[in-house]
Formats: C-alpha cells, sequence, structure tokens
C-alpha cells in the first residue's frame, strides 16, 4: 500500500503536510514537488517536504503513481491538461480543492480517458497559513477528509486516495459533490462571507477607530476567519457561487426576521432564536468532545 | 482612597471579581452581598468573596460607602430604588451594565436627589461564565473600562469609581452613554446577533445533522459568542435596540452588496471587500499587541 512516486502539484500547507504525513508513515517512496514558485520549493526541499524539485511538470507526472494537486482552484484547469497529457494509465490523481462541483465539471471536461483515475477531494483542515514551510506531517491526525466521488471515479482509485488519506490519520467521509459544495457553502463558506463584511462595514464606518478601540475578544474571535486570504475565499464564493448564493438569501431572511423581533421588542422570541442557537452549538460541541458522528450523517467509509 | 464599606448587588462573575480585585489591592474593608440566589450568596461568602449576606438590602444599602450595581440591567429599576431610598447622601453608586443609555434613564427617573452619587459604568470583560464562583481577582487587569456619564454625576463619585476600578488594574475611558451604546452595537452586540442567527438558521435546516457534523474550528470559532445567555443578550438586544438596529440595516446592507458581487461574478469587488477586511483586522490586532490606542479614540482618563 506505499506509493513510489508522489508528485505534489502545489507544495503549501495542504500539500506539503500531505507528503510530510505519508514519509512520516513510511507510505510513500520518493516526492517530486511541481509548482511556480522556485523559492518555496527550494524551501520544500531543503525542510524535506519533497525529495526533488521538477524541472518539468510533464516529466514528473509520467513518473508518478499519485498525483496530488494542491493548488489554488484557479490554476487547477491548466494543471488538469498538463497531467491528462503526461500520466501513466494506471496513475492516481486527486485534489485538495475547498469546492468540488467546479472541479468535478473541470476534470470531466479536460481528463478525457483518464477520467476514472481522478478522485475529488477535500481535507478539512486549517488554511490560514501558506507556503511549504507550514507543512506539518501532523496536520490531518483526527481531521476529516471528504472524497466527493460523481460516479466516474475507478473503485481502485478512490481505495488508494482513501489509504493515503487514511495513512495521514484523516477520517474518510463520501458524499457526492454537491452535497459537498452545499453543506461548505453553509457552515464555512457564509460565515467566512459574513465575518469578512463585518470588519469591511466596521473598517469603513466614519468613528472605526473607536470602534476597534473598544472591540474585545468576542470580535477576535469572531473575526478570526476574516484574517484568511482574500485571493483564496474571492476564489472559493464564485467557485461555489449558486450553493453561497442559497445560504446568504436564507441567512438575510433569518437576520431580517430577527431585526424585526428586536424592532417589536419581542422578548420571547429572540429567547427563541438565541437559546435554540445556544443549545444546538452546545450539543455539538458535546458530538465533538465525544468523538461521536451525529446520525445522520454520510457514512465514513 | 479606601473603600470602608463596599456593597455588591449580583455577586456574580462581574461583581464578585470587583470585590476579590479590590481585596487584592488592599482598597476595601468589607464586604456585603445583596441578591436573590441564597445559595451563590452563601457560595461567595465561602470563597472569601463577600464578607457578609446582607439579611436586608436596605440595611446594606445605609452602611455603604460604595455600591455596586452588577445584576442583569432588567433588576435595576427594582434595585436602583431600593438603593435611593436607603443609601447615605455622601454615598457613591455604580453599575456593571453592558448598555447605558438605558440605565442612565432608569437612573434620572430613580435616583431623585442622589442622581449626582450615581456613576453608569461599563466594565469590558468575558461574561461567559456565571456565578460566584467564577469570580476572580484578576479579571480586570490590563481591560477596559468606561465610563458613560452624561454629565448629571458628582465629579468626586466619578473620581471614586475611577479609582476603585484603577485598583482593579483596569485602563479606564469616558464617553457619552449615547457614543457608548453605538460602539458596543457595532463591535459586541451586532456580532452577537449575527453569531446567534447563523446556528439558528443552521439548527433549523433539513439537513442540520450533515452540517454540525463538518463544522470545523472556523466556525467554532465565529459561533463562541453564541455560547453566551440567551436571556442576558435578549436583555441587552431590547436595551440597546434602537443601536442595535441601526447596525444591524447597515449590514444586511453591506451584506447585499457582496452577495451581488458574489451574484456579478464581481471578483475585483470581492477582492477589495476581503482585502480591506483583513487588512483592517491585522492593523487592529497589531495595535493591541502594542498596547497602543488607536487615535482618535475617546480620551483615556
Amino acid at each position: 500500500m506505499r506509493i513510489d512516486t508522489l508528485v505534489v502539484t502545489g507544495v503549501g500547507l495542504i500539500g506539503g503536510s500531505f507528503a510530510l504525513a505519508l514519509k512520516e508513515a513510511g507510505a510513500v517512496g520518493r516526492v517530486i514537488g511541481v509548482g511556480r514558485g522556485r523559492a518555496n520549493l527550494e524551501e520544500a526541499l531543503a525542510l524535506g517536504v519533497i525529495d526533488e524539485i521538477a524541472e518539468r511538470a510533464a516529466d514528473a507526472y509520467a513518473r508518478a503513481d499519485f498525483i496530488l494537486v494542491a493548488t489554488p482552484v484557479g490554476q487547477m484547469a491548466r494543471v488538469f491538461a498538463e497531467i491528462a497529457a503526461a500520466m501513466r494509465p494506471g496513475a492516481v490523481v486527486s485534489d485538495g480543492g475547498s469546492t468540488k462541483c467546479d472541479v468535478v465539471a473541470l476534470a470531466r471536461g479536460l481528463f478525457g480517458a483518464r477520467l476514472g483515475r481522478f478522485v475529488p477531494a477535500h481535507p478539512i483542515a486549517g488554511a490560514e497559513l501558506n507556503g511549504a514551510a507550514a507543512a506539518r506531517a501532523g496536520l490531518y491526525r483526527g481531521k476529516k477528509l471528504v472524497i466527493a466521488a460523481d460516479g466516474a471515479s475507478d473503485a481502485d482509485a478512490v481505495a488508494a486516495v482513501r489509504r493515503a488519506w487514511q495513512a495521514c490519520g484523516a477520517r474518510i467521509f463520501e458524499m457526492t459533490p454537491e452535497l459537498h459544495d452545499r453543506t461548505f457553502a453553509a457552515v464555512s463558506h457564509l460565515p467566512h462571507v459574513l465575518a469578512f463584511t463585518l470588519v469591511d462595514e466596521i473598517a469603513r464606518k466614519a468613528h472605526a477607530d473607536t470602534l476597534f478601540q473598544f472591540a474585545a475578544s468576542g470580535f477576535r474571535d469572531f473575526t478570526r476567519i476574516a484574517g484568511g486570504s482574500p485571493e483564496m475565499w474571492r476564489d472559493i464564493a464564485l467557485a461555489n457561487r449558486d450553493a453561497l448564493l442559497t445560504e446568504i438569501d436564507e441567512y438575510i431572511a433569518r437576520l431580517a426576521g430577527v431585526r424585526a423581533m428586536i424592532g417589536d421588542r419581542d422578548g420571547a422570541a429572540l429567547d427563541t432564536v438565541f437559546a435554540n442557537a445556544r443549545n444546538a452549538r452546545a450539543a455539538w460541541l458535546e458530538s465533538i468532545e465525544a468523538g461521536e458522528t451525529p446520525p445522520p450523517g454520510p457514512r465514513e467509509a
């Protein structure tokens, strides 16, 4: 179950940590790094994240048993086309993108006869640090990895992706690309939009300096996700546009409802909303602490 | 500058920590606790937070040099009336409420000839734990204390409140009740409403279990403030209704703007919003770490 030659395209936190985790598990032979930033690749080599820098991407792809595309989604069209043209027929290709319907659509258009070898996936792990220097072997330990295949992936390729991420310590889940994107629109992409929007709104007010002066720890935690990469979150918002628009609309409607309760001085209704939220959050935290998977969720593979 | 007899009405995190901090600083003689919950007062006595439980509130108020009202705002009308009827003419009264215009209006209606002895104040410190057992002497060290007097407070009473909180280690700021309420509507009350609303929204969806299953650390931090007391936040939302409605309306308008950018696939506009937010937040965190007070803010007294 060992990958002889792994190619990581985009050796940052996600791709670099995948390589390090597989190395620590003894589940990989040689790791070749592909990327546009020479300095980052040199650093990855110096840190032992990769064993070799690909001078030509196509040559690396031709040698690979397993290729992880861990670039921003915006670069994947070019990368997929290069891989499809160069890869060996039996190799496995996967990705680490935060949205899946768009990646699946790209793959369908670009992999041609190799489409079965591609397995769309999404590791659920923090992404606020960038570059190979941020990579660490333990990043995925106990974290979730979603395989969001649409039926086009070969069973043995899915199994290989599952085994690789299990070797990294991840817990594997499977769901459709559509459910994946709806789910993360609600619990990740929407909160990011809300946090970015709040800080932007406050920063634009005439008395912004006073406001920031009295912002406290609650504000800091609430807006932590507004510290993420603007480019990455712009790409995610656009890539998952339809699901995100639905979530924003539903949220605005709910917020307008809460606004009406405050306007009407309806304390009982506010109490219901706030208590429902607090209780749901407490139950969620308890289920995390208990290591439970609240039913009925997607099956853990 | 020592308070001989301090009465704390509502011996919870805020009031209890005030008593403990003054004790640690050697700035108080005897602390008398007033409250409706006998078990909590017994615990406060056993923990040394207070030295005596008031059997009759009026008797305690008649003995006090300094009275801190640290009850929920909803109880303040009753408490203020009791204090006004019993207090000595030269004693000082202050509060720890999270909203100030409503407290000032209550005080104006209830303190009568004693109005000059009342100094509205708001310690900016976490309030997610309740009860005397949560109190600790260091809670206010380095934290902000806002005195939000409207001109009716006697200068010596303001000075006494300032000295007491300085003895607790707090940094003292002064602003009008109106600016206080506008400021905290934006940086505290609005974020709480947004967080409660998001969790409520997600918990009500048909696929809520799947959603919570894939919520990660970003969601946890974003919604931490939705773990607060529903009753307390209901009261704050209603007490600061007008300022909060303005903030909610401005936020919904800004969010609708961001929604339009996503709908229009306007990546450049999204980039501007997200980058402005990230940069403003980073500058804010830097100013906190540097211990700076970004000008032009209200004066630090």
